[in-house]
């Protein structure tokens, strides 16, 4: 089920600035019993992301309508009960070369798709996650926003194919480590709860937002900061997070053990608690 | 003009990679009289992307039969003289995120289009051009290759609408100087041309290749170093060059001026020499 400019089509020009320069953002959202989850958070980030990019796309109204009738229809079907919500802006067509056009028509596409299906086990006894080779280059106009530039992450995701290994975590060009290929990542210490400043690179999840907030309301510290691996290794927790898969239990990275932990376990509860509550 | 996968068309399909994540690769070739100039150059480093990308096209024989259709066809309409050869690879559709499917089908995509038309004072006299504020990122993974993750050079080329300055510059996140938003940056000092290295950023661009090419045949000494607008505004002659403009002389950069100077000059002449043999 796709819609694309309020049409039902599977295609798109290929003048497109999302296909000539991946000139556009993107969201990734979870549909549960028929409801977009974090819907209003996934759209007040989408409309920042175009701030910064300068796309002036701004009616989330009509996206929170089209995402609804796309639930609905998928509702009515024999389907799963959970499925996934790809929203794309582009910049649309126009401008020469990288020069965006003086009247500038964004493009938008939201599409339904089948929920992955991830072993149960993962969510209670955690994954495998390695370091990746490939790095995240800095660039502070980039950074935190969902946009359609991903070659970094798709080549950090062709380093392995070993089933075994559910997550590559990516370090910046300067050693830092920033988030995983397709997820933030977090880690406990002392009792405090750490991830990455999204200064330089990165993407700032909804998830993430949602796992600070609650971790806020239920006394934890929570600490952005700038760490290497030596410090996520000596973590008494780690764990993984987006919108689609939730919350994962880092059990391993490289050769590295942890266990899954209770404030993990407590964060995964109160995260369910706060989704199902939301409808 | 458009083919995708050898057949007439002007869509893509909302899958394909290209438009998900600007997973793939690009060319764009100047058509000169039907001819499409250094053609087997751009090949190449296509085919060299394909390789860093890890993207399995390598059917070289098909893009030059493809490009020498869409040029004929080209010749036999009532147009002008030039136009421009877009040739653009990307991963194919499917996979799940960022992960690569199995089995890879890569798209390809080229398409003609009227050649931009440029005033000839920019060649002959030079153009101005400013120091961009959006920086480029570092990534030993991405640099040098044309890649379709474009935004840092949309960015860039957003700063300014003012139909009086022709070309950005950009510099790397640590203040080095490495190239404009659509062309390679040479400057000239005491009869030596340099140019950036591009082991981190940037895009090892044809025309650039060339010209080194032709300098050094020509006894000029080439070289790559890591320099910054300072070792720039000191500069004896300064031009930016890509494969659709050709080389432009630059007279001013912010308000730093440069004069059209006999080495730009005789490379200009010297590259003329050089195209219009090749057919």
């Amino acid at each position: 089920m796709i819609l694309i400019n309020g049409e039902s089509r599977e295609h798109i020009e290929i003048a497109d600035r999302g296909f000539q320069y991946g000139d556009g953002l993107f969201e990734t959202i979870e549909v549960r019993n028929g409801q977009a989850v974090f819907l209003e958070r996934h759209l007040e980030r989408l409309n920042a992301g175009c701030q910064r990019l300068f796309i002036p796309f701004q009616d989330t109204e009509l996206l929170r309508f089209e995402a609804g009738e796309l639930c609905r229809r998928w509702a009515l079907g024999i389907h799963s009960r959970q499925a996934v919500l790809k929203i794309i802006i582009t910049r649309g067509s126009g401008g020469r070369g990288y020069r965006q056009p003086d009247v500038i028509r964004p493009t938008r596409v939201l599409s339904l798709h089948p929920y992955p299906d991830y072993p149960e086990i993962y969510r209670e006894q955690g994954i495998v996650a390695r370091i990746c080779a490939t790095r995240l280059g800095l660039n502070s106009t980039l950074a935190g926003i969902k946009h359609l530039n991903r070659l970094e992450q798709v080549m950090a995701r062709a380093e392995w194919n070993n089933s075994a290994i559910q997550e590559g975590l990516m370090l910046d060009v300067n050693d830092h480590v920033i988030e995983g290929t397709m997820t933030n990542l977090f880690y406990i210490k002392n009792n405090s709860l750490y991830t990455a400043v999204l200064a330089q690179s990165g993407v700032a999840g909804i998830m993430r937002g949602m796992i600070m907030r609650i971790s806020a309301d239920h006394g934890l510290s929570i600490i952005e900061h700038v760490f290497t691996t030596d410090e996520l290794f000596s973590a008494d927790e780690v764990f993984v997070c987006n919108s689609i898969i939730g919350i994962w239990p880092v059990k391993q990275i490289d050769t590295t053990h942890f266990s899954v932990g209770p404030i993990t376990k407590s964060i995964q509860t109160q995260m369910d608690r706060l989704i199902n509550n939301e409808k």
